[in-house]
């Protein structure tokens, strides 16, 4: 039984890794924290977990957890998560980190689209999280930078066509649209219910949001060439999902059923990629509450282009579902264990 | 492994048993019938089930069922059930009905609530299939009838207090809220999304929904004595969930302690009935996708009134879960097997 | 025209005041205050009044408000009001006070619910602003306190059976569910769009809401006798719109025909009151922004009692719209401008 | 006082005209059509109209509808249209269609895209309803082609870009996501709650959706160069509204300002058009329930592209206020009579 902590539990991806783990054959949760719930079980938070989790948060400091867990989710903000990762990584621990702090390799960018990173000699050694892509050297790290929720929507979309030359990377437009747990569990007036229900609206639109520098990062060593992107996302009036549409001119003239091909071939294997049959589309309802990504796309003749559409429950394969399956490559456990669960449909 | 057959697979209760069944240790589904689907993978019909499960649906006669599985669940429609249930019975087959054909005892209550009754020789045999109160009986049956959702929410609210006759069986009102899943899959304008969303009704007002006879069997078998309830159903804008806010007159003086103290004999070692610690009540939305049912009070001084406030899944507790709780303690296997994943917040 | 001020014009009732003032056309606002917002649009804190309404907020104290407008509306938080409104009064100006300040007759019964009272003297030239009840009073006073959402829905579906004494007051158990604009707009983690969407829940259970005093106050008034509710709010996820369930046992035996004539006689020839025709019962979406109140009712023949369904859209009826209809009365205008739109669906 | 005629007044753009026209001062309904609700008043259809709207419904032959109103709204789908508009136009009558039959200029698209055209003649006198583009023209002619929802939301947005040649046309990529009144009234599974709510998808992926043809008639006028579009309607969870997010290369360098100017030259005395503020983008629901088209834009100078966003209410400046508003010009009345209500939020 892995030993697990829970450094920022009272997020929504938090009681995510607390449901899924609440639920693991191999895991349980040893320690938990939380400055602003501590003392409490966090089924006082989270009161779905009674009767199925009982750990009690605790405000403790970096050098207070590492002899409390074999293994730790960082599921605070960038910034903090900096913080806090090189004590337990130089403690011997092994760790997933929710956070953006050691996703983009390159320093320089990440300083440009967030701030001064504190823990620059570990970015060496984190690997990105995502599985499909980067799975044996996840296997032999101590550290995984897990990706963030609309990169891992986009990235596994484009991954087969860039390998494959087959879309002008140069064209790029990827038409995000996200569920609201994406903002976090702040109290803020932006996400109140009645600012968001039966309603949408784009933000950070233009080139601005800070997943950005990650997309591009994995496409061009996708694509083995520098690649720009257009990218919007939007707030959609669900709790779970994200779903992105993506625009792309065609190298060539290629058949429907040689791109299916393709993604067969990156995917057919893959227990948590699903490529849709010919006709058929992804909807974020059909991947809730599942590790899944869903992808599906279509031809369209008249103007060149590709489009794409992949699905995912962001905080699942977006979050913590991803961190638990990088938990597992990392534990040499099987991989899918404790995320084969079908998405709950309706 | 236990060879299962769904009866009726293309429903919302239909395809939450393939949810479950897809990801249970024990159980494998062996045969899938749908007549309007007839020859399609199920993944065809529910997408959500892609890679997860492959059964394809049949349209098939009663006697081709039988040796296509172990054990049954019939999520037909009642009088549909009726028809079906006897062959699967006569064949030695172990049988769970979701429809409310085997649920009343007494078949003049059946006639006179829904019609004639053509399969009145089983119901002698047939148990009540609330684990919480018939566990034994449920082990060794051979037929389950599967309580209605309503009645799974406000008979486990009641048992403890109507078995201790703490409060006014004549004075119970239950004012009951229901997600649209318990409307079913068939098209009808009513349950249109435009119908629905964004709004809020009652329906079969004044006594006339049919769970009404199953609820007062059971609370007068409780209670000891014929019991009538005043029962308002509504249509709530979500897709899973029932939530009955019980209020009935308090026989004497009690505290609010001693009440606790009554539902936790009840249901604390219970796996899937959690009693809300004071001050807490259930919501919908903490035992979503999870077969729990939640129970809060408050004693109201001013009135001399209790109010119970309980919180299921309608098509888990409420149906699907339910059946495979019975099913597992039908096949002597132990009775959380595949149940005990978390409600999934937010 | 009618210069009209605003008073807290950045919270739901405020801007619900705006948009229906934006398009009155014997009313325009001639002064809107916020301490958050000051300096701003109002159109820039509610976009959906780009265009529609150019008002700049401001923070005045109540001596600097009383030249800026003829008429006010104080759409600010309980004990705030009372610290406004007199300072309006003495000035000459004439009052609608949203806030619960005002609507208490016996000032103890106020001090008991809320907190110290400060502006006593008021209270009996009060006029409790529910025009179905006291349209003449209404017509002459300068201080209308308007009623409370949930009250308006209650008092309004129980005052001609009350009058009639068809119901026996003692039995009366109020199940009543709110959609979420009634939270108002503060930050709050319990109003977040993932704690609210895809759930219902009840909160304030065993009459602790401060609602009870204001509602028994008018039906005790109106049975003539001192009157106790059992009443339990809940929360809807959908942003307006109130419905009642509400329970009685009936006195004696009474066909639905004369029930309905007195629902006729009472309210055929109101404007805002539309009584449901057989079999028809109201929902929240059928009044979804509008000032109606719809009303239906079924008798329990089994039980005994009657069941009362009512609804409301809480900003407008509940709150705003009720306002502005108190205000039309107030200044001789004719009862109805500005609020016969009727409600959009879908 | 006009006397207006629904054709097909039992679906969602049937009722949104019932409820515009019951405020209307200038208009009244004198005449409404529909064959599965005949003999019924519209207000057993659409309960949200009780007290405000008393028409019934009638099933008759276009030959009887002539002498029954002066002004008539055809709200009925392609094909029905075209053999009900020409006995009503003969007859002398002023049309409104709300159907795709005469919105194709070329009768050789339409049928490509629909089916045989058996109106053709019409089709050179047909005005395409869009006032902010064809405003003279309409007030001159007795057919309006009322636009589609989706081009009514792409074709504002970019209109003033074409004309002044910023965009390069051939770049254009145009994703839109639609509130489910879009799908009408017709019971579907695919519209039911349950397969909508909570959840978000894309159809006719890959440029087949039939207002393709529509929006590349008007873009290619404005452009002055034939034009082609990328296109991907989506299914939001919401009822009303729809957000189209489009994008295109820049043809030179330009800058925000500049941008700007050109809308608001465009739109500045637009009543219904309102171009955001800048860093401010549209939102459905601050258009929710009113006739506005709200428009934003960003510059993404990383890329060089201009990200146009604009929302509608789909079934009011999408359908049947805009239609409305035809009539209004078409009848010599102020074209904003009974549209001026601000959109409701929340």
């Amino acid at each position: 039984m892995i030993r697990v902590g829970i450094v920022g539990a009272s997020g929504y991806t938090g009681v995510e890794l607390a449901r899924i783990l609440s639920n693991h054959p191999q895991a349980e949760i040893s320690v938990a924290t939380s400055r602003q719930y501590a003392g409490q079980p966090i089924s006082n938070i989270f009161p779905s977990l009674r009767k199925r989790e009982t750990i009690v948060c605790e405000n403790l400091a970096p050098e207070e957890l590492v002899d409390r867990a074999d293994f730790f989710f960082t599921a605070v903000p960038h910034k903090t998560a900096m913080a806090i990762v090189p004590t337990l990584i130089e403690a011997g621990k092994k760790v997933v980190d929710l956070s953006a702090d050691y996703r983009l390799r390159d320093v320089q960018v990440y300083e440009q689209w967030y701030q001064k990173h504190s823990s620059k000699e570990l970015l060496a050694s984190a690997v990105y999280g995502l599985p499909e892509l980067y799975r044996e050297e996840i296997k032999t790290t101590s550290l995984v930078a897990n990706p963030g929720c609309y990169p891992t929507s986009v990235i596994l979309g484009l991954a087969p066509l860039l390998r494959e030359k087959i879309i002008d990377e140069s064209t790029l437009i990827v038409d995000s649209k996200s569920g609201t747990s994406g903002a976090g569990r702040a109290a803020s007036v932006a996400s109140l219910y009645c600012e968001v229900a039966d309603g949408f609206r784009p933000y950070k639109v233009g080139g601005t949001h800070r997943h950005i520098p990650e997309i591009e990062q994995e496409l061009s060593l996708l694509a083995e060439t520098d690649t720009k992107i257009s990218f919007t996302p939007h707030l959609l009036p669900i709790c779970r999902g994200i779903l992105s549409t993506i625009y792309g001119n065609l190298r060539q003239d290629i058949s429907a059923e040689d791109i299916r091909e393709i993604y067969n071939d990156s995917y057919g294997a893959e227990p948590f990629v699903r490529v849709c049959e010919s006709g058929a589309f992804p909807a974020t309802q059909y991947v809730r509450g599942s590790n899944c990504c869903d992808i599906g796309f279509s031809l369209d003749k008249r103007t060149g282009r590709i489009v794409v559409v992949t699905a995912i429950d962001n905080i699942v394969k977006g979050a913590s579902g991803q961190a638990v399956q990088n938990m597992n490559l990392m534990c040499g456990l099987e991989e899918t264990v404790g995320l084969m669960g079908a998405p709950f449909f309706p």
